[in-house]
C-alpha cells in the first residue's frame, strides 16, 4: 500500500500516520518528496487490513493498494492454462474451441430437443437452456424450473449433448447440479457470493459470467471465491457490460477477454447473445470473439425468434446458426483453434 | 406496444408481422406514414406476450413499450404516500425524518453498544450495522455472522433504537429477520430475485437498495416484486451509481430520490455513505438528500474510523456525527419535515 | 510518481527502470517489498516528464501519480473564495446567490424580451439565451447567430439584466464577447482547448460546463488552462455527466458541486435543465442544488415550452419559475445565503 | 413520432395535445387503447419541429422518435460502400486492407523519419503523427505545432507515405490541410460542429473519431454534418468509449464497428491504441478489429515508447510492430481481405 500524505502536514501528523500503518500491521517506510510525503506499507495487502480506511485521517489524501487482489485465479499462481472438464468434454486454450447454443428459455419438450438436434448437427457440443429465468419484471415468463431441468436431462440423453443451465437460488443448487454438467452463474448474481460459494461445493464446472457493471478485477475475484472454496473448474464468461450506449442491449468488452486469459489461467467463454441483444449483430460478434482469443461461445438459438418466450430479439434460427458457424471456420483456422 | 416496420418494406412482409402481432395476442393497428409504416399493438403489455421478440424479424426497426412496466408500486394503483411501520416506528412522507445510523460492519459488542448510544444521543431512531457482509473479495473480512445478529439484538435491548440489517442469502433470511426489523437487500443483490421472494414471504420492512448499475425503471420492478408477492412495507434506498467518475465510489443520483417519489408511493432513503464513499463528502450529501425529498438517511458511523474492519474511508465518527445532525436542522426546517 | 515493478522480477530489470526514472529526471528511490518492489519518483509530476510512459516496459505493471495535476485553481494556491466580478455584479460564495435564466436558444426579439422580463420579475439578475447552437444533428435548429446576439445586447438595454451565452467556435469569440457579460463554454466544447484559450485572453468571465463524460479532475484542468492562460474570472458549471440511466437526459452529479467548491476557489453555477432534461424535475433539482453549496442556477425558461425550437421538454413557463424560485427561498434561508 | 398520452388522461386534453401536434406541422392519428392513448405524428421528423418539446405538456408522459435522424450517410441514400480516395490511395470495404501508423507525437525529424521508414517496412501506407495535441493538462507537452507539419510532410517526401494528423483549431484548418492527406477529428472534438463544417469544406479525406461518450447514433450524425456541407470522403475511427473499467483507458467498442458499416456507406477504422491504452494489449485489439470486419487500422509506433512525450504506455516499438502485422495476416486472409 501506498500512503499519500496531504502537501504542508506538519511531522507529527505524518508521525501519527506511520504509527497507525504500524498498528494495523504493516511496516512503514516514509519518502519524504519535494513537496509530499508518501509512505509505503510494507505487508501481503491480501492478509492484513485494508488500510484504505487511513482515509477517514484528515491528513491521509488516498491510499493507493500496490498488489493485485486475485491470487488462485492468477498466473503467478498456475502459469499454465487450465482446461476443465465438462463431463468428458474438454474446454479451454489446449482443447478444441466449445460451441455452447441452446434457446434463451427452455419453452416445451419440441422446442428444445429440435433445437438441441439442430445445434447439435451445425457443431455444437455443449446445450444452453434457461429453466430458472431471472426477468426484470414479476410479470414476465419466469421459467418452467424443474420442469425445464428435466427436459434439458432428456434432451442430453436424446442427443449426447452436454448441459449448461443458469442457476439463480442456493436453494436450488443441487436440484439444477444434478440436471446439469456446468452450472451457470447470471451476471445479477455476479457477486452474490452465497450462491458462488454454495456451486463451489458441488465440485461440478461453474461458468462465471461478468456482471453488468463488474470491473474485470471484481469478476477475478468472484473467480477467486470460487476457487478459494475449492473449485477450479471455473469458467469466465463475458457477456456486455452497461454503458451509456442505447443501440445495442450491453457493450461487449471483446478486450476483457485477452484480458482475463492474461490476468488467469482459466478459459473465456463469450456469450454474444446478451452482449450486443440483436440477432444480426451475433454473427459478427462471435468473429471478434474467436480473433480475441475466447475458447468457446454461448449462443442463444431459437425455433421461431419472434414467438419467444424470452429475449426473441436476440436469438438466431436454426438456418442462421448453421450459416454461422460454417462462417467461423477460417478464423478458427487463422487463430490456429480445432 | 409500437412495432416499427422498417422503410421500403413491401407490403405483404407488413401484413406478416401484423398477423404474427394478432397471434401474440394483441390487436394490431397499422398506421402508414409517407417514409414509415408503424403498427400500434393495443392489449396490456404486463400480461402478454413481449412483442419485442419481433425484431427478430427482418423487417421489423424496433419495437417501443408505451406502458410503464410497474404496477402496484405506481402512482396510479396508490395516490397517498405509503408510510411503512417499523416496530411502531413510521418512516414516510407523512412521519418525521428517519435517521438511520451504525457501523458498516458490526466488530465487537463494545464496538456497536457505543456506537448505538452515540448515535441515539444525536437523534438517530435506527441502528445499522453490517452482520454478514458482502466483500469483494474472499479474503477480505465477511463479518460476525450470527453472532453479528446477536449483537445488534443486546443493541436494540440496551437502547431502544429498532434494527437495520443487510440479508445476504435465502438460507438466512429467517435467522436474519428474527433479530431485525428491517431486512436491508443491497446493492448487489438487487436484482437476486429468489432473495427478494424470500424477504417479502416474512412480512418485515424491507429497505431495498439500488443495484450499481440499475435503471430505476428496474429499481422500480424490483420493488413490484415484493409487493406482487404480498409485501407492502417497502422503503427504497438510493446508494450511487457506478459511472465513469473515479473521485467519489459512486455518483450518487439524487435526481432518482425525486422520480422515484414522483412515480411510485414507497419512502425513500439515501446512503450517502456508499454514495460517495468519502467520509469529508457525507454532511453535504445528507444536506443535499434532504432537500431532493428524502424520507431519511443511512449513515455509517464508527468510534474510529482509520481503523474500522470494512470502509473506514466513508464512516463519520461521533462528533462528526453529532455536527451532521445539527446542520440538518435548518435544512429539514425549510422542507416542512419535523 | 510511483512506479510498481512486476512480481518476481530480476534485479538488474528493476535497475533498469530505476536509471530510466533518472534519465527521465525524476530523483529514484526503490522500496524492496516482500513481494513487489515499487520505486518512489521524486520530483515535479507538473512540470517533469509523464512517468506514465514507462509502463511500456514489461517489467513494470503500472505507475500511480501521486500529485494534484492541478495548480492554479486548487485551494493550496488560493486559500480564500474567488468572486467573479459580472459587469458590476458580484458572483461567488461571497455574494448573493445568483439566478440565469432565459431560454435555450434565442427565438425572437418578442419570445427573448418576455422573457427577459419575467424572469428579472422573478428575481434573476443574469439572462441566458443561445444565439450560437451546437445541434446533435445538422437539420435541426442551429440558432439565429449574430441575430441573436444583437437581440441579447437590445434585451439588456431594456431590461438592465446581465448576459450570458454561450460561443461555439474560436472565430466567434470577439464578435459574442462584444454581446455579452459572460462567456459561456458548452459541455461539447469542455476539452476544446484551443477555444479555451481564445476566451481566456479575452478578460471575460466564462462559465466552464462538465464536458458529459469528463472526470472532476479533468474538468478542474479545464480550468486550469483558462487560469494559466490569464482569466481567473472562472465560474465551473455542473450540467449533469452521461450514464446508463435513460428516465434522465444526463444524471446530474451534485456532489461535483461539492467537490469543486473544496479542490478549487472558484464558484460553482449548476445547470439542472441540461441536468436532468425534464421540466417537471427542474423545481427539484434546484433545491438540491443549493443544498449542496452552489452559488447560483443556471434555468432554462421559455414563454411555451411546448412550442419551444429547441429542448423545449426542459423549459419551464413563466409561472413556473416564479413558483420556482419562491420555492428556493426557504432553502436558500437555511443555507445562510441572500 | 409516437406521442405516449398520460393513463387516464380526460379527452380535451389529448385534444389539446392532438391540436398541438397539428399546429407543429405533422398529421396526428390517435390510438385509444385500453389503458392509454398513443398519437401517432405522420410526417418528416427530420424537417419538421422536433416534437421532444411536447413532453413539457403534463398529459403527455413521452415522445418517441420513429425515423433515423441521419440521412446522407445512411445506407437508404447510398447502398454500395464508398472508397475513400487519399490522394491515390483506396481506403474502405473494396480497398486493400489499410494500416496507418506513427507516433503518437511528433517529437523530431530523428524520431518522425526512422519511425515512418520502419513502419512503410512493415506494410503500413498511412504516417500518423500529431504536432498539435489536445492535452488534459495545460502543463503537458502540447505538440510542435507548425514544425510538426514541416517534419510529416518532410517524411511524405522520404518515405512517400500518405499522411494523417489531427487538427484542433479552426484557425488552423487550411495549415493542416496544406501538409496532410487526412485531416483527423478527435474524439474530444467529435461535437465541435463549427470544426466540422471548416474540416468538410477543405474537401480533404476526414477521418472521423468517436467521442469519449457519443452514442453511435450521434457519431453518424457528426459525419452527416460532413456530408450535407459537401465532403463525402469520410472516415469513420472508433477509438473506444469511456465506461467504469478502469483496467484499460477506453472500452474498445468493436460492436460500434459492425454497427458503423451496417447502418452507413463510410469506411470504419480502429484505433486500439487509444482503444485500450496499454501497448501489450493492442496486438489483441488488432485481430479482434480486422474479424469484425474494420477497414484499416491506425496504430501508435514510437521508437521507444518507455520515453515518448505523450502516451507512451500505448505505443509499441518497431519490433512489436513488424510482429503484429505478421500476426494479422492469416486473419486478413480467412476475412478475405488483401
Amino acid at each position: 500500500m501506498i500512503v499519500v500524505i496531504r502537501p504542508n502536514t506538519p511531522r507529527p501528523q505524518i508521525d501519527e500516520v506511520i504509527a497507525e500503518v504500524q498498528k494495523l500491521g504493516y511496516d512503514p517506510r516514509p519518502i519524504f518528496g519535494t513537496e509530499q510525503t508518501v509512505i509505503a506499507a510494507i505487508g501481503d495487502e491480501r492478509t492484513h487490513h485494508t488500510l484504505t480506511s487511513l482515509t477517514a485521517l484528515p491528513q491521509v489524501e488516498k491510499v493507493i493498494p500496490v498488489q493485485k487482489r486475485h491470487k488462485l485465479v492468477s498466473r503467478e499462481s498456475h502459469s499454465g492454462d487450465t482446461t476443465v472438464d465438462v463431463d468428458g468434454l474438454k474446454v479451454g486454450a489446449n482443447a478444441p474451441f466449445c460451441l455452447m447454443a441452446g434457446p434463451c428459455s427452455v419453452e416445451s419438450e419440441e422446442q428444445l430437443i429440435s433445437t438441441a438436434r439442430a445445434v447439435k448437427a451445425a457443431g455444437a457440443t455443449i446445450l444452453r437452456g434457461g429453466a430458472f429465468k431471472p426477468r426484470t419484471s414479476p410479470y414476465e415468463f419466469q421459467g418452467l424450473g424443474s420442469e425445464g431441468l428435466r427436459l434439458l436431462s432428456l434432451a442430453k440423453k436424446e442427443t449426447g449433448l452436454k448441459i449448461i443451465t443458469e442457476v439463480l437460488s442456493e436453494r436450488h443448487v443441487d436440484e439444477v447440479a444434478s440436471h446439469t454438467d456446468i452450472l451457470q452463474i447470471g451476471a445479477r448474481n455476479s457477486q452474490n457470493f452465497q450462491l458462488l460459494i454454495e456451486c463451489a461445493k458441488t465440485g461440478k464446472p461453474i461458468l462465471l459470467k461478468r456482471g453488468l457493471s463488474q470491473k474485470i478485477e471484481e469478476w477475478l475475484l468472484g473467480a477467486e471465491y470460487l476457487l478459494a472454496h475449492g473449485n477450479n473448474k471455473v469458467m469466465f464468461c463475458e457477456r456486455g457490460i452497461r454503458t451509456f450506449e442505447t443501440y445495442t442491449r450491453n457493450t461487449l468488452d471483446l478486450a476483457a477477454v485477452a484480458i482475463a486469459k492474461k490476468e488467469s489461467h482459466l478459459p473465456v467463454i463469450v456469450d454474444p447473445s446478451q452482449g450486443c441483444g440483436r440477432a444480426d449483430l451475433v454473427r459478427m460478434l462471435c468473429k471478434g470473439s474467436v480473433a480475441m482469443g475466447a475458447d468457446g461461445l454461448l449462443i442463444e438459438v431459437h425455433p421461431h425468434p419472434a414467438e419467444a418466450l424470452s429475449d426473441g430479439q436476440q436469438q438466431v434460427d436454426f438456418v442462421g446458426f448453421q450459416q454461422l458457424v460454417k462462417d467461423l471456420q477460417p478464423l478458427l483456422g487463422a487463430m490456429g483453434r480445432a
